[in-house]
């Protein structure tokens, strides 16, 4: 991508963009909590040409109209996050720390097929939790709290007391 | 200033800037109305320091602290909005249209000191409403229709039926 068009999606990300980490509850993983990582663009349902755009220059992601008037641009998954945050990270002004955290912890994800070490899953929800006072999250229900809670009571973790 | 700066600063005014174009009401002006262009950035009272960086970059306008806790840097004159838009121009994608009418109504606006006619600030005016429904403005006082009501009473027009 030409520079100008990275510097131009940049500033867009800093204004009207939102980078999240969440972590997401799976009853199937056996350490109980996936790491997800997400770039999220919202638009008026008229403007979703501009999503589609921005989409055709990102070159990854879905686009769908939500109920209530608005279409939203969403990037998911680490590879394709990773690659769009490094290609806008020398451009971006405001979310320049956001972008440090999420990418220390994206570097630190296993990569497919292999497992994470409940230690480590434990060590990168912290860094969620960090990450989410960046974005003034108010209303998390999953913290790195409960991914104790459950490696604890699932023995995959020790307790300080034992 | 650089091209990826300029890129950079045109996506975040097409993210969350505010370029405006507004009829105001003068008591001491001849024509009654005066054509106010200004572009407008929000950021939290504790993300002022943006706002001080745009400031520095765009090398024009005054940044205030709002009573409800958000920071409010505002550009405004003919030649400072001028420079500014045409320094962006090239790079905005959702705003390109807003530009366009905003650029024709301030290069049609007479240079200091020269009167404008009451004939060239109706047409003007109309324009201003054409860009108020680009910025989807719901709560206009002062139209086109204020500014012709205000001419023909002050017979700096002529009606249709003279």
């Amino acid at each position: 991508m030409e520079k100008e068009k990275a510097a131009y999606i940049a500033g867009f990300l800093d204004g009207d963009g939102c980078i999240m980490l969440q972590l997401i509850y799976r009853k199937d993983y056996l350490l109980g909590y996936q790491i997800r990582a997400s770039i999220v663009f919202y638009q008026k349902q008229q403007n979703r040409y501009y999503l589609e755009w921005l989409k055709q220059k990102l070159g990854d992601g879905y686009i769908r109209n939500r109920g209530d008037g608005m279409s939203e641009y969403t990037i998911v998954g680490i590879q394709s996050v990773r690659r769009i945050l490094e290609m806008l990270k020398p451009y971006l002004v405001l979310k320049r720390k956001h972008v440090k955290v999420a990418l220390y912890v994206l570097e630190k994800m296993p990569g497919t097929g292999r497992k994470m070490r409940p230690e480590v899953l434990l060590k990168l929800a912290k860094y969620v939790d960090k990450f989410a006072t960046l974005n003034y999250s108010k209303k998390r229900t999953n913290t790195s709290k409960e991914v104790t809670r459950f490696l604890l009571s699932h023995k995959l973790l020790r307790s300080r007391r034992d």
